[in-house]
């Protein structure tokens, strides 16, 4: 295992430490619980949005904590769910007397920790409501879900809802919209390489020289098929026509874009993807309002690349341009 | 060869038609020609900053143009330079009748090239000058370069120097600038992995399962020594030392502290490294004013950091906080 690591279980506090030296002006970090919190959390009058799960996606989730996104990010051990206790603990920290929205990418252990972690907090009266995001057209059961993964769309997910509560939009609302968001965003990724997680010590799978494959899940779960590797091009159509027929995405339509990076991949494959995924788009009469193109849900250092299209209207447009500052999104104000 | 690549020879032009389509708010790509302009561009009074080199380091440098950066970035074939033509057509794209500030790293033939081309505008009474960034402390000489290499520094020149641009300045103050942030600023790199340019098909170097290579240069070029992994701490105190010992830092000095991925390192690997660094700086009282963490100057999929540090001084905040708005790096207005 060739990383830049001291001990493979000090991995996540150790780079928790690293993101809070980093950004002093935007989060707060608390080490010991695993919490990336934003900086003037609680914000009185406004929805808490809470999210989080296994480390290893960065700079999902802590690296969207900050004005007009998260107000705090759960990390568990890499590809591991946080516990209860984290979110419950998120919950109290963010929470201004509006209530906390958790978004969950679903997951087995994600969705049943967080479901606990709102049961606590409620107890104690804090208003908490959670939105599941399942947005991977892959495949329907995997090894760690009941139902689709849920993958790229939560970044869109956390980006949205984060303006509506800055706004001052209800913690009824910012679910509704949270829930619209996931009902019109789909996505699917692929693999050229494997990752390897710190503890583990080994690639959590194995594809051959030439292999790759298709649908995978950002833990490497296994997704539709394996293959020879081919171009740019089919792979991007292997990946965008599954989505495009699920919704169904239709002529007229307008959405978000967004091709990410799964960790390794050069910025330059992913303009490749982009450029053909635009030629497939304009084919069946879909623009392109918004683009996102980076490494933003990753799976460690694996190569490979997902796609998400999500399908705005106006209120998601003006959403996506209201000001962002976190450490890993940032727009002008 | 696994790469999201269609032809080998059309890596180039495909990704820079992607970026056309992913940014058309803030950039316009000349295909045939591999320039990325500001979609504006010319801003009239305003000086240009032009920059270029090989491909392969995206988002350096066709991501860094737009609002409070650069004017246009000219693309060459993977870790290739650009050509003379390039360049001169860049700079009459974009100069407002205020001058042109060509930003160079310090490779051979994109020196020459640059050269070449501010003579070609110089000619048609463009004024140029020409800054060459050469940051690097791990060796003197190199495969590409007489002297040392220019690296993480050119990051922080042009944003430094796009804000100064931005608010009017002289071509003359702009390049002074210039001048001093290369004066103030040190980088060094290391990899765990080669990279595979596309049209070679195979790695550019090999390195053993546990093998490293301190040093390195963001074409693969021979670093300093190579050893076998070691813990991150360690590795960090090998990049950090030589750096703050090169200008040298002082006690006293605040810092913009940089920490890049080579491109297929995760966030995790670079927060740790940035923990280390926070530590190793304190250690010697020198602050960490700003900080940029991710990866901005790239060699392909290589995994792998580099380090670089600018001494601050508040001109250079100032700037540093100036609004910028590309695709890569986006500042809040």
């Amino acid at each position: 295992m060739k990383k830049l690591i001291n001990n493979p279980e000090d991995v996540v506090k150790e780079a928790l430490q690293g993101m809070a030296e980093a950004y002093p002006e935007l989060i707060r970090v608390d080490v010991e619980n695993q919490l990336v919190v934003r900086k003037e959390a609680p914000v009185q009058g406004k929805v808490g949005i809470v999210s989080g799960g296994g480390s290893g996606h960065e700079p999902m989730h802590g690296g969207f904590v900050g004005k007009g996104m998260l107000d705090a990010a759960c990390a568990g051990q890499v590809f591991t769910s946080p516990v209860p206790d984290q979110m419950y603990t998120a919950a109290k920290d963010v929470n201004g007397g509006k209530g906390v929205l958790f978004i969950v990418k679903n997951y087995t252990g994600d969705v049943m920790n967080f479901d606990l972690a709102a049961e606590m907090a409620q107890a104690e009266d804090i208003q908490v409501q959670s939105v599941v995001i399942d947005d991977d057209v892959a495949v329907q059961d995997s090894l760690y879900t009941a139902g689709r993964r849920g993958v790229g769309g939560t970044v869109l997910a956390e980006k949205i809802c984060g303006a509506a509560a800055e706004r001052g939009d209800s913690l009824d609302d910012v679910a509704n919209l949270c829930r619209r968001v996931n009902e019109n965003v789909r996505s699917m990724g692929m693999a050229l390489t494997p990752a390897t997680v710190p503890a583990a010590g080994k690639p959590s799978f194995e594809l051959g020289p030439n292999e790759v494959e298709i649908g995978i899940g950002i833990h490497g779960e296994p997704g539709r098929r394996r293959m020879e590797l081919q171009s740019a091009d089919d792979i991007t159509e292997m990946l965008a026509e599954p989505i495009l027929d699920d919704l169904p995405f239709k002529n007229g339509d307008r959405v978000l874009a967004f091709v990410n990076s799964m960790g390794g991949t050069p910025y330059l494959e992913l303009y490749i993807v982009f450029n053909k995924l635009h030629e497939i788009l304009k084919g069946r009469g879909i623009s392109i309002a918004r683009s996102l193109v980076g490494p933003y849900i990753t799976s460690l250092e694996m190569q490979g690349v997902s796609i998400t299209l999500l399908r705005m209207d106006d209120e998601m447009e003006m959403l996506w341009d209201a000001p962002v500052y976190t450490p890993a999104l940032k727009w002008k104000a």
